[in-house]
């Protein structure tokens, strides 16, 4: 496990979410275990799934206390078989028991994002295409989530409205087209990109002689997007070109293979299934 | 749309969800939108779905400002088809705009939590038995999904550690078996039951002969699940009984078939996939 | 002293009492005391009373800094004579000076509690009735006054609004009577006790016929009370009656022989006078 | 009741009781109570009281949302007798409810300690001596309790470690004696007076002899006190002393016939009775 | 004054500030204005400025209270002269006076950087150079400070590490290399542009050679960056070129002439005189 | 460096600070330096500067992480040189590099505030007067901006609101002139001295025959404030003189030489140059 400095809001989201289970008390432990009782435990992963949040699962017991020590046996990114442990804990039985579910939440839920981008990812194998994550995410996981994207071999979108430019519909319409609203982001943060939605091929055209470093093909079919790179490449060969919607684990390697540089889609983190990994107490 | 009061610490949830969102600010909307611009908009299913969320729909629009009116076509809990129209807003476009995915993000996962959960109900129509849900849900979200779980027509399990004693496997062997962790709650809030994981039925008899409200059949499978009621009925017949583990949407009917109580699950929070809904500016 | 672990969130009550006292720093201190200075202090009793709180006391010091160390030398619960020691600390005069003030308002306020709880619980000596809390706490200090009337050896109503179904007089008449708002309570959180407040005995024989666990006998005077009863053995003798109202250190055990289950009251958390216990450098 | 401004941190202190009791939510209420549902209640007081706290009461419902309104009947540091109305509230009777415990546990907490320095006042009635409070408050209400001491006709000691600089016994010998001690408070913020603790005649000499504004007599029997008040006039007549320890309600006049100016005393916050007062939906 | 919507995060900030200032309460005003008082007030300039930060301004009283009307008469990014009127304010005294000091903190800064600027923007008027700022600000103003070099006719960096890949000196010898550290950032977020320091010709011809977007030449003197610009629109044209270090009032011009696309300096805000501006009760 | 406790809510103030830096996350350093790299760094004077806020400098690293040693090689207030090494720093290259800008933006604004009052008390050098700093400081900065006043010679005025009572023209016109505004200021805190306001001869007159202890006179020329010397001197010679109002590096020493007995100025908090220091790896 590397040592990746979690950022602070990223802990205080952390410790939200242990006051949201603990509340009051883990009256039940309290009761039934001795303050004394030291344990040792396993993570064990109950299904095939890539590993994806050991930081996170880690830093939840450091907030419960100091008392539970954690290893782990394989790093970030790695695929674990059904009954393969993840990792070994160790210390007061308390804690571990205390942190057990909001840390397995978390591991439970990265898992499975970084098991899902893991296979958008092969299926588009061997094509310059990157597959990227939206801002579809559970509310207050964002950066975790993102995170297990990057894991599963994904790439991150912008992480919020503040980190990017993206004009959509509603700003292109308001604006009054395209053109005229990216002369409105003439204040962008220097080192912030500006991407563009378009509907057509029209719109892709007055798109191109824009500054728009991206373009983002929303919603098109995969003949419409072929179209589209070609366009894109003979005017501004270096305008990356995302493909967005109906983003599909069967569709994914067919709009791929379109030549668009980026497929970004909500489902690998707003629709991933929770991976199947425990905690034993040996 | 009632008028459920949000518990503060769950609107602090929202906040930090949309603190999480819009970090220094949304960029692109505040450079192309006019601060005075007015819009309409339309919350709109695309597909057949469960309605679950509005009240944190509008919260999340009332924490940016005050611009902006919601008003709930449907019910909570009532099943829309794809193409309806859920909700319809008015007012400040960069409102809109800005609170549009953090709204989105909840709306989507509560949705589908309720459209999961209400098939589950269904599955098991006609039989005295509830779908209970579990605390694995997303950090921070816990609140909402057991809500939407309840819209589903699912009940909830406790909200966390602190509303119930459920002593567990790791609980029974530190205590030193089923009878002395029970012993050792001596001290349990007045108002919380005392719920007892069992593995077998010799188990389940020991805890028959405790003072404990319910009891977990853990990862038994129909066939010793229909003996353990049995068994439960001729001794406590108040005693309820809780079947959990290996709950699938296949499995549900035959065991609920075998007569017991409660059947929990956290499938229907951890694995439910978003609901497609969007936000349209007509 | 045990290592009970304390929830983040009283971590953060005690915190906040601290910013509360400290504000912008301990002006006195820093300018007399030289930073480098060390010394030692002992936590004595100034009256005889019940020790409780020690972990508290324990977490203000390690709030403030990680300079000093406490040693309990009595137990949580534990009665104590004028002028023993209760604990002993050494480390930066600073911060015992710091943290001296909030620490002792916390032991005060919890030994004042549990003695005061101790004194209801003697004089029900003998009896089979448990003395229960109410909500009735002082702001932001629930968890640990609910704490010190265990440590007293008394027991704990309900934590909050959220762990336990309390029906009182309002709900009731709210919902056209005790039968129907027991009615609408069906989406309880599994693990949650169900109460109901009676005014007589025909509300009583009302409730008998419901499925509430525990029923309050409100404000009833003893003869009513063993009325009471004597018809809830003969109906539902697993029902938990529970005596509330004009619970005073002279009656408690005029109320407890009435055969009640419980008695509750509030006197003991809001009008306990604090311990005198006080701080001496040594 | 006046209007006065409530500072943001006094907010934050009520807003953190409400999520201590809510959590998760009043389920009795939101089970057994219609959204729409609207009620008048009163706040009586059921015994004799000195009222204090209604803006504090007031911003309580105010947080839980914007559905109630209250109307005081008397003023604040009116005596009112049993059986009175303090004030009307109508609006959401769910509101009403789930607000209800904790506003009353502020108004009885504040009313009790109003009510007692109203005791001790008009114990010294005609003499020139001031009654003041201590920082032996409740964690967490400071600000209301110290609210509280003059609405029953007290004043204020220092509100914190950070507004007053009051050397002790411990930073006398630490800074080697008193002289050594004023001396180094020369860095004091502009507009905090010094106040410094002596044991006997000799250190009151020598507290004479410095810059101190107030000198504390602690512990000092009423001969005592008599004589140092002889020795302080005829010294530097403008320096005020302050009788502080074993102040009770016996003794208090006789301490302030002595002619010291002030009185300190712990009791009136950390062991004033809570007051007897009621919500009563009508 | 444009209806800026203030992201929650930066009103966080100011309720901060205002609890620093107002802590336990402004008892200055709070006994010596009633608190039915109300009075109209101005904003005025002491000297001529830049106006900026009125949506602060105006937050800050909203925070208080809602007592207090402002209506601005400029716009932001208005030059007022000294004893103009900047807005004007009603209602509240006690609510005018208590959120008077950190309301002006935060219109005096802002003003001031406005200002400052405003002047270096002028000084290379006519040249195609954005003036941009830097991650020099007073921690926890950021938002506001950057909003204040946007207001004076500046450009903005990036907001924080966060929303942009700035390599610098550290970075590239940790990488072993400018080519190499380029390498390892190719999990940037989408929207994310890379910039890279060089310090000589020598780095600027390797930087050239990657895929950065911008370059940063590091306190080169204004020949070798002459020559730079030269290098760099012969290589890739579209790279901008920043040049930074030693940016003052008197060299500014100079170093816009060598062709350089921005000048960054992080004097604009950290070493910004406050604007003299005073609210006066009329 | 000594070893100075820092209140909590300072160190929350600091860590506000880092959350608006790093947001989510230092993504430049964690794709560019390995997680295991070590470095040593320096800090360094680029101009002569008084030091002042290593405590906060140090603080900063600290919520950062654990990997990070600072040493301080000077002292605080100790006046270092162009090129001199104020600290050593050891340990995590990301952790130095993620904490450094925060670390320097206070390091160089404390030192900044030093040095200019550092300059205003040695141009008063000789004379009995103190340069005291105003409520003038960057909004959440207060505590260490007053510290690095303490730091560079000079002395607090009033931390807030709260901590003194400062009658000012509109709390006068209010109360219906100075003695009457005095009247009311009978509930102020034990420990909290008066100030009042003059602006001219005839209200110092008035002023003169209150309780104040410090007469503030605002805005008069050198000549009023000697003639005003004479007058409070004559009278009540025990009261303090503030001079406030048109305070410059030019005009303090005449000012001084009036005979106030304090000097207060915004200026050397608000309108204070940054240090020029910075971080070196080496």
């Amino acid at each position: 496990m590397n040592t990746l400095a979690i950022p602070p809001s990223v802990i205080d989201s952390i410790r939200n979410a242990l006051i949201e289970d603990i509340g009051h008390g883990d009256i039940t432990t309290e009761m039934t275990i001795e303050a004394e009782s030291r344990s040792e435990a396993v993570l064990i992963a109950k299904e095939d799934t890539v590993v994806a949040g050991l930081p996170f699962f880690k830093a939840a017991f450091n907030i419960v206390g100091t008392g539970v020590e954690t290893r782990a046996l394989v790093g970030e990114g790695q695929l674990v078989s059904k009954g393969e442990i993840i990792a070994k804990l160790q210390g007061s039985t308390r804690q571990i028991l205390t942190a057990e579910r909001v840390s397995l939440n978390i591991m439970q839920r990265l898992c499975g994002i970084a098991s899902l981008t893991r296979q958008f990812v092969m299926a588009v194998a061997g094509l310059p295409v990157k597959i990227v994550d939206t801002r579809k995410t559970a509310p207050n996981m964002r950066y975790m989530e993102k995170y297990a994207v990057r894991i599963g071999g994904g790439d991150n979108h912008r992480f919020g409205l503040y980190d990017g430019i993206l004009i959509k519909d509603n700003h292109i319409k308001a604006a009054g087209g395209i053109s005229k609203a990216i002369e409105r982001v003439n204040k962008a943060p220097l080192l912030t990109k500006i991407e563009v939605e378009v509907k057509n091929l029209e719109e892709l055209r007055e798109a191109l002689a824009t500054r728009a470093d991206i373009i983002m093909l929303d919603n098109m079919d995969t003949a419409a997007m072929r179209q589209a790179v070609g366009i894109a490449r003979a005017g501004r060969a270096e305008v990356l070109l995302e493909a967005s919607g109906n983003v599909t684990f069967l569709s994914v390697r067919e709009i791929a293979e379109t030549g668009v540089d980026i497929i970004s889609t909500g489902y690998i983190t707003h629709s991933a299934r929770a991976a199947d990994i425990s905690l034993k107490i040996i």
